[in-house]
């Protein structure tokens, strides 16, 4: 007979609070998007050659032209841009090169990030594009997502809602994410048809007169459907399709039913809101659609807009809901 | 007229150095296996629970279960390890997952890692397995291979030797590694065909009659051609082919002539080390073979192991040295 301790009914329970009542990435998503009526996704992608120059100078006076000063810089930044943005869009996007390049205090300043918008209520989702064989992704999935094992205690590191997975190493690469996502309600955006125009390399091939962003489409559906456990309908297994290539988007939305799109594009990459349509369910759900630099940049482009940087970048995002509005 | 600088001067010596007198990746390797008689390369992948006990209380004691905690382990280990390693290897690899999980403090014992193996002579690889569009692959690329911009000052953050790079985005997003490798005399490892099973799932499908490997060997190859400016004819752009795929890697020797191959899968994974031949080029030069878990674990094999676990764990090298000197 198996004898239960309280520790193992303590945990039980615990995971099924967590599997069952805490709320799911997506079902957080899509409330999000009503609440703000918008599903606007602004990214924090800290350069600091771009930051306003009082942020920089104070920060460079106080600790130098160092990695730990950047660091600081860069926090101090998004914690205004998110005051300005949380009331405004549900979710926000950390693309975590722009923190790794400022090594491990860029790191801290990532965490710190992730911690203050969750705090303010935004939706947080990591851009990493992890992926790797089975033990080394469940350390990625972990590491983001889950929790890690410290002497016999999980403990959460990142933490985030939501990250992007490369399918590049194929189904058992991605199967390691999945249960880490069933286990914690967390999502993936998995990479299908990227924004740049060097996608077509790979992912345009074409293998049995499908591409493989079709091919990995359909595994896409099959751990959607898997994991479809909400109200909406949709599943927190979602996919990154870039609103550069609206014509791919309108099969891909076919063999995705389930899964929202992450669509990356919109703004400095040149990628047209008019296609939006294409990306979209019939309940005018399914696409997440992104912005960085066009919104938190946006005060470069006038002349001493640093000086209220932070009307500015309000105004682009109100500026990109309203044009999203008209085509969502 | 252009006006030079001093400032500008300097800059364009400094440039000349780098590019022709700094030694490069890849005679630095090559240089490595001669000198110490092995194309084996140590992983360098923690793993907490595996650690021995004493270096686990001793930080569990002074710092209790944290994350800085399980930190300050993996490094203690680490240093015992490359310390044990350093006189009988050319190289190792450090999995970026396995720090990552451990969240900022994690990375720091990364760069604390790096460091203390580039101190001891080793060539330091990091196993990162990154890609993504152009500025963010730039920023990627620096933080591990080049400089970042600190307030108008390059600082290098983690600067290992050479990193894996995911091809999945397609070209534009590898070129700006290429660019960030020839700059600083640096090099990287292009996913090709990785040694887990699911790798068929993408890598094996056929477009026009050639895998999707063979179609990306194709691409490392034109990047190879452009970046081989040493005296062994090899490149600084390589490729990951796993051990597990002896005939696969036959095919791609031929597609590859001037790449290193990175080759996992060897140890733990199960590859065939009598399957290395396919590897080689006639040089008998061509693959630098991975091991981790067999080697830096090899102390949890046997019984008490823990407590000589650096001479078990030297023991476990020359055994991989001996075994892999017979068939290359």
């Amino acid at each position: 007979m198996r004898r239960l301790s309280i520790g193992t009914s303590l945990k039980s329970i615990m995971l099924l609070w967590y599997t069952n009542f805490r709320p799911m990435f997506i079902q957080k998503l899509i409330e999000g998007i009503h609440a703000k009526k918008t599903p606007l996704c602004v990214g924090l992608d800290p350069r600091l050659e771009w930051l306003p120059k009082k942020i920089i100078d104070k920060c460079k006076n106080k600790y130098g032209a160092t990695l730990i000063s950047a660091s600081y810089a860069i926090i101090e930044f998004n914690r205004t841009i998110i005051d300005a943005i949380a009331p405004l869009v549900p979710a926000v996007k950390l693309q975590s090169a722009f923190y790794e390049q400022y090594g491990p205090a860029g790191m801290q300043t990532l965490l710190d990030s992730i911690i203050y918008a969750k705090k303010k209520g935004l939706v947080v989702i990591i851009d990493a594009k992890r992926g790797d064989i089975d033990s080394t992704a469940d350390a990625y999935a972990n590491a983001f997502l889950g929790e890690t094992d410290i002497f016999g205690k999980n403990k959460s590191c990142y933490d985030v809602d939501c990250m992007t997975v490369n399918p590049f190493l194929g189904k058992d690469s991605v199967r390691p994410f999945i249960d880490v996502c069933k286990k914690y309600g967390k999502g993936i955006f998995i990479l299908v048809k990227t924004s740049n125009r060097g996608s077509a390399d790979i992912q345009d091939q074409k293998v049995k007169g499908v591409t493989l962003s079709e091919k990995i489409a359909c595994m896409v559906d099959t751990y959607a459907k898997e994991n479809k456990e909400n109200k909406y309908g949709y599943s927190n297994i979602g996919a990154v399709v870039g609103l550069t290539f609206p014509q791919v988007a309108q099969k891909l939305r076919k063999l995705m039913p389930h899964s929202f799109f992450l669509v990356p594009g919109y703004g400095a990459q040149g990628g047209d809101i008019r296609g939006i349509k294409y990306f979209l369910n019939d309940d005018g759900l399914g696409a997440l659609i992104h912005s960085s630099r066009k919104i938190i940049y946006s005060y470069r482009e006038q002349k001493d807009g640093e000086e209220n940087y932070l009307t500015i970048v309000k105004n682009a995002v109100m500026r990109a809901k309203e044009e999203i509005r008209q085509y969502v």
